[in-house]
């Protein structure tokens, strides 16, 4: 951690880095976060994701494109023309969780980890927004890099929690 | 919860709700979340906000236009003239967390939750990307609901955790 | 056919109409349109409406969102406070065709003829995007308004065809 | 036509697919449109074309902005960086009838077709916009794609109709 | 000016001010600004006004759209229902110069200064864009508010210059 | 200034012209323009920039959002995918104005004049925004490009002023 901030520059002022001497590298982000909520209203979901109603669906639609807002909403980072978006939930009947998982991918200059993570908190949202008419109590957690892949920096995975 | 998902009409299909027939009234939703960083992360965080490299105020700015996005971003989310939004941060050294609060407001005929939890969320991811230069490993947690107020379901607030 | 374009002054130049002394009533717009494609294409959307590969629900989704964008996209339109949105497909096997009909609301100074007729462009744009790789021959045809209420103009219907 | 929807993975869940090991090459995408109004209509918008009140300059605009949006309206499109959209507008006074052609093209990694149909959509909902105040029953129709080049698929055209 | 900055609180933090107990008022803001050009530049851009090449029609559709980004791009503006937007452009043949004038209007809660400055901002930017390739030394001045009514602040005007 | 307006074809129609055939190469555009304020708008600013109420740091976010936005705001301009920008304001005290100067930069085939401009004109209108409750009179000049390096035109630089 001897390296400092680099969105900003020897006289503390915000800018979007230079990456235009760096390589076009395939890269790749991935990244994860759960939202958690009363078991009746995981049980109206699970339901729904089978046969109507379908907020997984509709959370899946809106992280792909949440992924492609993120530098409108990430003020110093760069514009990247993604090359892959998936997005996968997983429904954890036990905990009533709901974990989101999102994969960015490009071949660029500089990395996807803030778009795989957009994606996983548009998701997240999409879901409080379909649910909380039944439930405002639910709590979205651990969103997080898992893993980054290409650039000088090379791999990077998160440690297993 | 006896009532349902809003969102699907009887055949299940995701719409945008009819609310032109409720009163415009004032209504609030205030929202909060937190991310936690290595303490040395915390450190520069916080020694950039009083002096320079002001991650904070970065991503305040970051979260107030967050919030005027929101029904950009969260598919069956009405377009919502917001009168206004606020956004804080506090930084807590003993656990190297900080916990962003934004508040949004409006005069509407719907509710502001999802404004008010869009602007956190992008606070947070804010903060990260400015970060993840010298750690990747941060993780946002407790994103929530705290406080709605105004319309027909009047005032709720969040259990005190 | 009196009245003259109301998007030009006097002098022929473009301009968004005046709609500050015009009274908030409720409106009204329905558009429909459809596209027709290939046998062996319809038979995969139907089949995917009902189990997996839900091209319906995605075309569902950006319709909602596109109405969304109608001011953005559309240079004179007046940004609208929609209060709701909902979008329909019906799926004739004989003719192998979708219709998408849209029906956009307000309560607001001015009309959403245009919101209506942009959420059913996007959805049909967006059955054309997910099918293009067996079939870049469909067609997309009669798109049109069907309805409007409100407003001093009143109640207008499409001939029927 | 054995080939599957590419936007759905084996679960048939919706993905933004993967190009990122596709070659960069320079693709073409050819769309076309038309529009049909009343007599009166149709007379109003050529003297307007060539005198003052210029609808199809400004829908000429607005279809080239529209190609620009095109990965923001459409779910699972990839954000491509358009090389050159040119839109053309030909009037047939026997059919009152305008027709909005569109060419997009990129050098990259995916086709430019959605790009193409978006800015005709766009341009002909900017003529029905401009001319709705006189004719509200205007029709849109044979909006397709005429042509496709570059990519593994290669070179596509339409059928004669 | 013993009014403070109102985009801030006590403690010197940005927000978007609350104008939730303000009136719904009509409100109208005036600006213009000017941009001078190369003698020869300017010629072409008038020729084009009256003949082909509109470079004028264009400004004029990009400045309205301008208007209506105006929340977005200013980070601490309130999204606003305008009611009204005109631009005008005044050719100075002596001077070699074109003055844009701005009218942006609105019912509501907040003023429209700032969709005004912006919708001028956009259409000189848009003749700098499309005049460049032939005169890259072109200069953008003057640009400010004229008038602004409407509000509890009453009517304004600019001194005469 | 042989060459004509690039921007519209053999028949003056407008078009975003084809830069498909041009190469990849590094692009570099600096502008910079001023706001002329009264000297206790002026005090205000500067105090603020030390210690709270950073109307500064702000207008740097938004100039650097504002450059990622041209595309959008600007009807014939290419998406860019922007490798750098850095915006920084030099205070004048005895002339109670502030400059703002952007530059943008990116690997690709046009430039980038266009971007520095923006950012320019979107940092100017956030100080206006954020100063304007105290002195509505403020007067932006003098905005215009700096200097422009790679493409086929090479190195150009503003006349000294």
């Amino acid at each position: 951690m001897t390296q400092g901030f680099t969105h900003f520059d020897a006289d503390g002022q915000a800018h979007m880095v230079d990456v235009g001497a760096k390589a076009e590298t395939r890269r790749i982000g991935i990244a994860e976060g759960r939202i958690t909520m009363a078991p009746e209203t995981f049980a109206m979901v699970q339901s729904g994701s089978a046969k109507k109603g379908d907020v997984i669906g509709i959370a899946r639609i809106a992280a792909i494109q949440g992924a492609k807002r993120t530098a409108d909403l990430i003020p110093l980072c760069h514009p990247i023309p993604l090359t892959r978006v998936t997005v996968d939930f997983a429904l954890d009947a036990a905990a009533h969780t709901i974990t989101c998982t999102a994969t960015a991918e490009t071949v660029g200059r500089t990395g996807v980890e803030m778009e795989a993570l957009t994606a996983v908190q548009v998701g997240l949202l999409t879901i409080y927004d379909m649910c909380k008419a039944v439930d405002r109590g639910m709590t979205m957690d651990s969103i997080r890099l898992l893993e980054k892949q290409g650039g000088k920096s090379g791999h990077w995975r998160a440690d297993a929690t």
